[in-house]
Parts: structure tokens; C-alpha cells; sequence
């Protein structure tokens, strides 16, 4: 036997390997929240929407949600408009909100959905506002740390209603959705919305199997900057106090409160992973320890 | 019997009239591009979406196409760009083309489709990248008028295939498909797309039973500034000699073509109607003869 | 803007107004007991089956009923026989029940059916036989008011369950039930059974959206004779005192129990309305405050 | 193996000899033009029922054609109106066609229709007014034999078009479609047809595996009154020639008419039958040299 | 009419006789265990498989059901091997199963299926290995009667889970499963089973309309040896009690049990009838005092 | 990054290398001929079974069919009877296809289907006596190679239908159909079919993507046993001039006549590959060059 097939026959023992995990997963939804570093250096992107593509094909149905918070700055700056954050919530007066809108759903969004089908995918992007399938109401004002002071945030919302009836009108014909974090409000005005919230709400609405964060650290950790210390599986209850107790921060806060939001609805597992590293999707579905963190009911 | 029931009655007449239209057209497609005053002034507006939304209700199958050349200027003018148009084709660079598409994907599809769903209908957006709906390449350089120059038009393209069954999806579930005219390229680019001839081309892959453009004149014109001289049916061999004897001409040239795009498959009726007139997709549909211009094989 | 024209735009005016109903009442069944001069005069006739029609080509599943008493009467009187009613009810022998029940299955069910084909409906007409639609034992004898005698009806019954199978088949696949009130006995004999009662059985076996019940008086009047002193919505607890006191009297009887029969059901709506007004059907339907009485749980 | 047991299984040798049929006819239409004594004798009433819904409870499609001349001249009779023929035509004025249809449509009809449903079948009535079912002109005025006389029949009809769908609609649901010879003219009217050539004319529509109409007589006789020259199969050439010929006459023309326009479709077998004969639809399917004259292509 | 007529009308009176069953019976499931004589004899085995066709041609849904000791126990001695039997259990070692297996699966099996197909039937064959069908653990030792001595009967099974979904596929595509009494172990391995224990079981699984079971005896006789003690209704409290009391031994016994489990399921009637009367299938289904004991709940 | 990560995401990428191949054969369906050392090496049955249930669950169909020659003349010695062979075709009188049924049908082939279902797939086994899979009749004699005598093989068929229903049936409810070359005769008789020709003929029938043979050589060699000489794509001329020239000889002669059988109809590629590499399917399906030889039209 050939040197050559003996790494053909090696290869094809890694199919084999991913067969249990084809098995557990079929036909099971698995929403993928895109972001961070995934979403920038050209070889993590390819990877990120390979792995997408690989899970429609093998039949899993992924559902794709994005923001685009460094698009959204680049493009205000260009406009001449500064960005100002409370709590890590964009103030979004009613010419910004516009401009979010235009970046997250006429850019971000058909960059994704060209790239899969680009590679041989079938994508099909969405906003909020697309068959009203995020509703959201606005955010009461922000209370400044420190002060009495409250910040109304402008056109920031929550999400009140997911109508999750266009995505399962789009997957079961073999489509992958792709999401923008833009809601409708209640008088039909734009919305932003963080995307980690979102994807924690649609994996709730979809009852679905997986809500994966991609992120650009290992996953949580108990001692902050030290990677080896890397939580593999949170309990909730444990995730809410390190929040309380200041030892999750920052962007990971949304990305707990999507898991958790998820895992209050019929969601059996999220997943908080690193984006950073390639195949980290495959890595974390078709092996058995999985990576990154997972926060647990 | 009461004034006030005489005055329901007369409404109840203006229904049974309508009802032979909705026979003849239950469960057909009508391509719709919708553009002009009627997407500016709000009184229009609520109109043309209001109609819209009726005709889906009433079993027929209407699909939009948008363009929104206003507001791409302005937002190019925000960002300090000026706007050269080149034999009414806009000349759209790499910065340009992402300007055009935040604006007609991201800014004014996503608002037309609120607007729909605000008023009761239920509408997803589409731009061409999505299911690779609109596939076209790069027009070749335009010969200026009068001089041997040809000049480069950038990010504009012809569409080279249309794939409707994203189209076909969505409308069978009930929705109300709104598709911003902008393509995908070979490589995944976007590519900028005369909004007409979208119409005209979604119309024939759909082979529709009618393609209606809103426009802003009472129709085509025998003599030019006369309304009076309004022709009523115009037959396409005539269409295209009046082309090229300037007696059609600007925008009504891409409205006429995409006419004759349409004729050229298995469309029934193509129509040029005047979109100042309220109400005027009602107007065409339910009456017997008509308004505007109907181009005919 | 021409004269026409503006006339058309009014006209268009109608049709969307009648948006917010087709919303409501999409998919929804409607079972209409017609009868009285709208079955009389022409024109009546013609815009009654064209309200018809129209609901059904709009999404609404219209479901007919009907008696045909005067017609039942002359042909009795052409054969020699004279007509007895107690307490409203025709006392119907042998020779009287095929008589009864060939005028109304062989003769006015299928003038109404032609005449919905016509318009260009598809209707199927129906007898409670078919399909063993609509099942009877027959009535006790009545008491003769002011009297111990009591007399046999005869041939005249009560329904005991209602077999809607054959309605659905018929409805789904776009056909218009029209359905006259002859029930079959438990050994095949045919019995005569009050039409409007026949509706409220019906709309209570289909949990109809709404039962409406065409009348010759502008609806339930709180003292006879004076149509100003019409009662627009009666809950039906007053229903039933206003029979007991007499104040609902003759023919105004059994509407006002199909009522209750549908209302004791899953029906919602209830109305008797005034079927000499044309267009009463659609006014009805497309007019927030309605027309006629509205009996209501 | 007691005498009792000996029988039984003689009677299972009965239903095993029926398999070759079961499956030779499973899921094929067979129509049934129903009339003559079989229609008018209590105990071949029966028969013929019970073998009707056998054939659909084995998987067979019936369809029942009849007519009802008897019991219309009776009932002309007791209105005082005589019944006047023209080669075998009843001549049918204005007051005549409204007791034609309703004699066969509202009460034979309905008569068999109760007979299948209490036997154990579902059945449901048609007149050829049902969903258009049967669409006729009038028949051009018959010639007297012998003479230049022409004689206006009135309301009797040929047919033009048979819409069967409404038949297709109830068989596939497991109805057994009865009709009765009653068509719809161009202008909503009702027309008097021949029974037998409605039964051909659908069987024609529907592709029927076989028509069989059921007679008087043993089948068609070699020499008229001797049963002993039945002549089993007869091509269809010799059949139009025997009409010619006058070896055909009355009652029986009609008939094998019926066999010829079913033939002259894709109707495959076409059977002239015996209906005194209890049971004679079982034996004609069920045994391989079935019983009357089989009229073949 | 001939001779040869009234005995046609006969047989069609046998038909009919059949309509009430064939109502009764209609998409209903029958489990029927093959065995004993009706598997030897060649006028018998027609005899059967001619039944189980027509069960199927007239809406019933048969599944066989089969053992074949006979063949094995002859396979083995060709083989040179001796049959042991304890309680009357076949002591079956590692190579008997391979041989127990074949025999079954291998000849039988296809036997049965090949005279289905072959008398115009569409039958498929299934071991229990087939889509795990029947999976099963190994049976405890048994005890010697009148000792402690305790034989370990080899691979000789129990069902523990019936997974019928192979059975429906079939089924409802118009064939007719027949089933062979081999089980799939936990580790692939083969285990012989009771056929009657399988019927039984397969019966619960599919909650079966009825079970019946073929035997050589004419039922469950209160005395031994005397036929006329047949009890034709047996309780199954009081089945109980006779294979306690010793009243039902041998072979009868696995049969009683299989009533025993198909009663503790939703299985409605079992039957264990003579399969020495020819049709004794259709004799039991089609008169109603049927043959034979129905062991009942 | 881990060493252990790095080993993962080398595994992923060889996933992601796949996905070009999934898209290709999605729903497509491929049939494939077991058989030779890949059904004796534990290891390698585990191969082989692993990548069929595999290919099941990344969306392709695969059909397996199987001999089993070894076991066959293993089973015959038992039995004291010995193998003989004409022109590589087994004699085979009716003692022997008895047994031959039996260990292929009974042994083989349930010995597959186990393993596919242990290992997590849903296999059901079929003879071509199930649902008339595959009907032949005997072969003539063969002429014994130098000389004028002819041998009667006995029980050995030439196919001449596949009912292909039943494969589509299980295929389609997520099962993989196995299948032993047992076919049926006219009279029912079991007739042995060699397994090449069967697989060639059920692609044929299925229309099959792909038919592939698992050998126990590298292919087909230009130079008889040099593997340098493996000749990778073969044109179908070519190959039947080898075999005129005798050089494709015994075993390898049916291989390949069944892909020219699959050939003549719509099959797209047909393989001859070599099982005694692991994972050889695979290597085929999933590699751009392929493995073994492709014979070609």
C-alpha cells in the first residue's frame, strides 16, 4: 500500500470518527452566533462558513445570527459621528440607528450570506424586520455607574417576539438563514438589538438543539487572563454569580445571558467557544469533550 | 332604507365589480416595481403598499422590485462622494458599490417591507445575493455620445440568471417577497442593477402574468409634455422603433426594455402606469381598460 | 386628474377599506340560512349570490342553507293539497314529504346552485341525505295552544347529529355547499326540518366563525313594528326571555334558536339580518358596526 | 368436519374465487347506468345497492347513472299534464322540465342515495347541475318518421361537456357519486337527457374501466324475443350496423349509443346487462364470461 | 334462468354476506401465526396464503407470522445433529442457531413469501434481525422439572422491544410482511424465539385488531381428546387458571400465552382456530360466532 | 494552541475536504457489490460497513448486494455434497439451492444487515424473491470448453426484471436495503444469480449514480498481476475487446460485465475497486482521482 493511500485511508477514518456525532445530531437546529475575530482575518471567515456549509450538508440546520460593531463605527466615523457607549450599549440617536441598520443588514449581512453561497452554500439573509421576526420594544434608560444619572440609549431595544415561522419556511426548504441583529419596533422604527441576545432568543424560539457563541477567548475562565484556568462546563446558577460577584465582564456578559436565556427555554446546550481557532464549530460538535465553555441548566 | 346604508351598498356594488378581476387573476404572479413620487410622498406610499397588501389577500401573487437612485445619492453626498451618471447609468466604484448596497438593501428594502408588515401584509427582503437570486456580470464600458471614449461603469452589471425558488418559497407561505435590485457577481461581488430591468427579468423567470412599473408620467407619450397623447396600447415592435427614434427616451427607456424582456418570455401584459395617481395598481388591475401604457407582443 | 379617474380612485378607496375584513375573517366559515324575498326577487337573488361568490374567491368558506316554503305550498296547491301548520310548523303526511322534500332538493337547491354557476361560482348542492348530512328523529306532536289535543306532524323532525365530512371534501377543493333542510330518519325516510334550524346546527357542527340568518325585517325590534326601535346586539339571556314574553314571535322564533344552537356551539358570531337591503351579506361582514341584530354569548 | 363447517368453507371457496377479479379491477372506475325493474322491485333494489357498495368496500369505483321515467309520468300525471314522445323523446315544455328535476334530482335520486347510505355505503347525490357537472345545449328539433314534420322537443338536451372533478373530489373521499340525468344549458337552464347517454358520456369523461347498463332483457337478442340468441360480444361496427338496420330498436338504442361514445374514448369494456337478475353487477364482473352482450371496440 | 345463473346469484349472496365484515374490518391490522399443518399440506398451504391475499385486497392488513421446527429439526439431522428439547424449548448451542436461522429465514421465510407472490400477492420476508425488528435477550436456565437441575437452553431468547417501523413501511405500500421467528440479540447475535411469543408480541406492538393463531387442534378443549367440549369464549382469567391447573399443556400452551400478551395490549380479539379446515382464516373472520377459541379479555 | 487542538483541526479540515463530494452525490444513489476479503477480515467488514452507514447519513443511498460463495461450499461439504463448477458457474441441482437460498438468504445476508444495524445504521435485507425483487429464468447450458458437450447448470438464472418498488420503499424511510443474489423463477422457484450481475442489473434498474465493486485485486492490470500496470480509467469497448482477448479473465469477467450492463442504462460511473484497502469506498466517493478502475461508456 502506498504512502499516499495509507493518508487517504487515515482520512477516512476521521469521517468514520464523525459518524456517532452525524447520528446524535440529525435533523437537530443549532444556532450560531458569528462574530469577533471570525468575522475578520480571511482564513477564519472561510473556516467559520465551511464548518456552516459541512452541518447544512451532513444534516444538521444551522442558523446563522451576526452584529457588526466594528463596521458599524468605521462607517458613523466616516459620517462624522463619534460612538458613545453606556454599560457597553451603543447610544443610537435616529440618524445612527440608520446607519446600523444600512451596515448590519445591507452590508455585514450580504457579505455572510454571499460567502456561503459563494462556497456552495444556499444563504439567505434576514433582519429583524423581515416577516417581523424580531419585535422588540426600546430600552428604559441606562443608569450611569457611579451617579444618578440615567442615559436614554436611543434606539436600542429588547426583544419582546420572536415569529421564528420565516425560518422554518426558509431551513426546511434548504436554505441557511442568516440573521442581522436589527428588530422592528412596535410603530415599525428600527431597533438594535445586541446579537448575543438575539441568538440566545432564537435559539429559544427554535427550541433548538445548540446555541454556539463564537468569541475571541478560550471561553470563560476563572481567573481572568489566565487560559488555563479555562471553565469547561458552567452551571447556570454558578454563571449567574460570577456575573454578580464581577468575575464575568464586558462582552461576555451578553453571550452568558444569551446561554442563559436559551438554556431557560428548551435549548439542551450552549456553547461559548473561541473563534480564533479554525473548525472551531466542527471541533466543538464532532468531538466528544468538546472545547471552549458550556453552560449547563 | 337609511342614507347611510345607501352609501354601504354603493360600497358593496365597487366590491362585485371587483369581483370578475379576481377570478381572472386568483393565484397568478404579478411583478410589481415600485419607485418614483410613490415611494416618496407618504400619502402614496401607504397606497401602494395598501394595494399591495390587497392583492395578497385577494389570491393574487404580488412580488416587488425596488430601486431608491435618491436616496444612494444622498448618501453618497454624506459622505463627501459626488454622483456621475454616464448614459443614465450611475459610474459606481468599489467604495460606491457598498454605499448602494447598504442603502438599497439595508436602508430602503428593510423600509418597505416594514411598511408592509405594519399594515398587515407579511414581506421578506431579498436583495440578489440572496439564494443567488440575481446573477449577472459587469456591463461592458459605455461608448459616450459623441466621441469614441468608452467609460468604465465599475460595479454595474446585467443580469445573466435569475434562480426564483427563494421567490417561489416565500410567496407559498403567504409572504410578500421585496427585492432590492441589487446582484451577485461571479466572484461574489455585488454588482449594481438598473431596477427595471430587474423587474423585467424577475417577471420573466417567474413568467408572470403581469409586470407593472410605477413611474412618474401618465405613461408613454405620443408627443412629448402632452398627456393628452397618451398611448394606451403600444405594440413592442412599435416600442423599440420609438426608441431608437428618440421618441422614447431617459427613464423610460430601461421601462420599456424591461417590457420587452418580459414579452420576450411567457409574461402576459406588461404595464407602464402612473404612480402619482393613487391607488393606481387597483386602478390597472380592476378596471377594464386600464390606465397607462400597456406594451404588448 | 380627469373626473373618471377620481371616480376609479374612490372605487379603489372601497376596496381597501375592506382590508382590515379580509384579515379577520381569512380562512373562516360562514354559514348563511338564506331565504325570504332575497330569495324572491331577482335582484335581491343576484346580489345575494354574488356576496357569495365574492367571500369565497376573498378566503372566506361560505356555506349555504336554505328552506322554500312558498315554493313547497304552490306545488302542494297545483297537486291539490292544502297546507296546515301548528305553532308555525307544516304538518306534513307521506305524500306530502316527497312533495316537500322534491321542491326543495330537486328544484330550489339546484336554482341556487345554477345561479351561483353562473355567476361564476362552483356549487354543489346537498340534502341532509347525502352523506348522511344531517341526521333526525321526528318531532313529538305539538300541543295545540289553548287545548289538550295534540297533533302528529307527521314527516317533520328534529336533528340529532350533524355528519360535516362531506362539506369539508367540498369546501377545500373550492366548492360552495349550498345545503336544503331535508334530514334523513334512522330508516332512510325523508324529514322535513325548519331551515333556519338546519343553519344553526350546521354552524354549530362546523364551529362557523359566524351564522347569518337573512330575514325579511331589519333585525330583532324592541317593540313590533317600529324598525327605530332596532336592538343591535342581544345577549342571549334576553334572547330567551323575549321569546318567553312573547316579545319574539313566528318566524322570528326559530332564527333567534339557531342562534343559540350555534352560540351553545363553538360559533362566534351570530347575526339576522335584513336580506331586502342588497349587498346585506357584505354589509354585514364589511363594516365595523354591522347590520341587523347581532345575538352574542 | 360437521355439515355446517363443509358450508362455510364452500362459501370461503366463493370469495377466493373472486380474487382474480379484485385484483384485475382494484382501483378502477366502473359506470353504473342504473334503471328498469332493478329500480323499481324491492328485493333487486336491494341487490343492486349491495352490490354497488361491495364494489367500492373491494376497491372499486363506482359511479351510478339513472334516470326515472316512470315515476315522471306519473307525477305529470297527477299535475294533469300528459307525457307525449318523439322517437322515443319526451317532449318537455317549460312547466314539464321543473318536474323532470325534480322527480329525478329530489326524489330518485335521493331515494338511492338514502338506500346505499342505510345499506352501509356514503353516497352522495349530483344532478348535472352540480359544479357544472353536466353542461348541454338543446336537441335540434326531431324529424317525424314518415313525414317533413319537425317537432321542437323543448327542454331536451345533448351534452357538451362533462366537468367531472367534482366526481374525482368525492370518490377519492369515499363517496359514491349518484347522478341524475339533469344537465345545465347555456343560460343556467335545466335539460331533460337521456339517462343512458349520461352514463356513457361520463364514462367517456372519466376513462372508466367499464360502463354497464343495466336492462330489461337478457341483453341485445340476434332475433328480437328469443333470450336464446343473446349475443354475448358484439364489435362495434355490427352494432352501429344493427341499429341501421332496425335489428336494434326503442329502449335499446340508446344503450348501446352509450357503449359507442364510451368506446369511441379510452372506456375499455362497455356491458349491456341483465337486471332482473339479482346481483347481475357481481356476476358480470366477478365470472369470466360475464353475463349480456359485452360492445367492444 | 338457467341453472348455471341461480348458482351464480348464489355465490354473489356469499359475497354479500361478506360486506358487513369487510365494514367492520377495513384498515384494520390482523397478526396471523403460520404453522402446524397448514404448512405441510399443499391443498391447506394454498388454501391459507389464498385467504391472507384476500384479506389484503379487501382492505385488511394481514402480517404472517412463522416458525418451521419440522425443517429444522430435518436440517439438523442431515447436518448430524441431534434436537433437545426442554419444556419444550429447543436446546439450541451456537451452531444449531446458525442452522435454526437459515432454516427459518433462509427457506421458510421465502417459501411463504414466493407462494404469496406467486398466487398474486406482493409479499416481503423479515427476520427479527431485519431494521431490529424484534430484539430479545437470552432466556434463563430452565429448571428441570422433578430436579434442580437447571439446562441452559443457549441461544434461545425473549423478546424485550418490538420496533414495528418496518412493518408500517411496508404495509402501507400494499405489501404483506411475513415475519420469521429469529430475534437480534444485544450483540448482534441471533436468538431463537417462540413463533407464537413473536405473533403475540408483534401483535401488542402494532395494537393489532385481532391475533389469530393457526393450530392442528380444533381449539381449547375443556376435556383432552374430545373435540365436542370445545370452549369457543375463554376468559383469560380462566386461561390462566387452566394452564395452572394443567388443563392446557404442550404446545397449546406458547399460544395461550401469545393471547395472553396481545390482550394486555390493545390487541381486541385473539383467536386460536384449526388450520386443518381449509380458509379456516376467512371462516374466522367472516361469519359471527367464527371457529375455533377466542381467548378473550 | 495544544498539540491536541492542532490534531483536531487537522481532522476538521479533512471533513471540510468532503463537503465538495457531498454536494456532488447528494440523493444519489449508489449501488454496491460486497464481497471477497472485505467480507472475511474483521476488520475489514468494519471498514466497509462503517462507510455505508456513512454514506447513508451524509445524504447519498447506498444499495448493497452480497454473495457468498465460501459459505456456500462450506455449507455443501458439511453436508457431504461437492462443489462443482462450469466456466466459473456453480452446478447446482435442487438439493443444493436449497442450501444456497438458505446461507445466503438466512445467513449472509442477515449477518450484514446485524452489522449495519449494530453499528448504528437501519438495514433490512431482501432476497429477489421479496417483492419479485429479481426474476429470471434458467440459463441454457454452458458449452464445456473444448468440447461439444453441454452442462445444465440446474438451478442458475439469467435476471429478466427488477421490481425495483421495494428499494425505493426502504430507501426512502431512511433504510439501507441488502440484498442476496437469489432470484425468482417463473413457478416460484429459487434460482441462483451471480452477484455481480445482480448488482449491475439492480444499478441499472435504479438508474444508480455510481455501481461499485469491491474485488480483491488493485483493478483491472493491463499486465496480469503487475499492479503498476492498474489501468484507472477503462472505456467500455476496450473492456469487451479484453475480454475477447482473455485479458480480463474468471472472477473479473462478471465484474465487468456489470458495469456494462450498468452502462447500457443510465448508470453515470461504474468501479471496480480493491476491498482489501480500508475504507476503499470512500477512497473512491471522496477522492478526486479515485481508486481501482472505472470502467466508462
Amino acid at each position: 500500500m502506498t504512502n499516499e493511500v495509507q493518508q487517504l485511508i487515515a482520512k477516512a477514518d476521521v469521517l468514520i470518527e464523525a459518524l456517532p456525532y452525524l447520528r446524535t445530531f440529525a435533523n437537530k437546529t443549532f444556532v450560531i452566533k458569528y462574530g469577533g475575530q471570525a468575522m475578520v482575518s480571511e482564513e477564519l471567515k472561510k473556516s467559520v462558513i465551511m464548518d456552516i456549509i459541512l452541518l447544512k450538508y451532513i444534516g444538521i440546520n444551522p442558523i446563522v445570527v451576526h452584529g457588526g460593531g466594528p463596521d458599524i463605527t468605521r462607517m458613523l466615523e466616516r459620517l462624522g459621528k463619534e460612538s458613545h457607549f453606556v454599560n457597553g450599549l451603543r447610544v443610537t440617536d435616529a440618524e445612527d440607528i440608520e446607519v446600523v441598520e444600512m451596515v448590519l443588514t445591507g452590508k455585514v449581512n450580504k457579505q455572510i450570506v454571499a460567502l456561503i453561497n459563494q462556497y456552495g452554500g444556499k444563504a439567505v439573509g434576514l433582519s429583524g424586520k423581515d416577516a417581523n421576526l424580531l419585535v422588540a420594544h426600546r430600552r428604559a434608560p441606562e443608569q450611569l455607574s457611579g451617579s444618578e444619572e440615567q442615559v436614554d440609549l436611543g434606539y436600542v431595544g429588547e426583544i419582546t417576539k420572536v415569529n421564528p415561522e420565516v425560518i422554518h419556511t426558509l431551513s426546511k426548504q434548504g436554505y441557511i438563514p442568516v440573521i442581522s441583529s436589527i428588530a422592528v419596533g412596535l410603530e415599525g422604527e428600527s431597533l438594535n438589538i445586541n446579537a448575543d441576545h438575539v441568538a440566545g432568543e432564537v435559539a429559544a424560539a427554535l427550541a433548538a438543539e445548540k446555541l454556539i457563541l463564537l468569541t475571541d477567548v478560550e471561553g470563560i475562565l476563572a481567573e481572568a487572563n489566565d487560559p488555563s484556568s479555562l471553565i469547561s462546563t458552567l452551571p447556570k446558577a454558578q454563571a449567574t454569580s460570577m456575573i454578580a460577584e464581577g468575575k464575568i465582564t464586558r462582552g461576555m456578559i451578553p453571550k452568558v445571558e444569551a446561554c442563559l436565556i436559551a438554556l431557560a427555554h428548551e435549548v439542551n446546550r450552549t456553547h461559548i467557544i473561541d473563534g480564533r481557532v479554525p473548525h472551531s464549530l466542527l471541533l466543538e460538535i464532532f468531538t466528544d469533550h468538546g472545547i471552549g465553555t458550556m453552560v449547563t441548566s
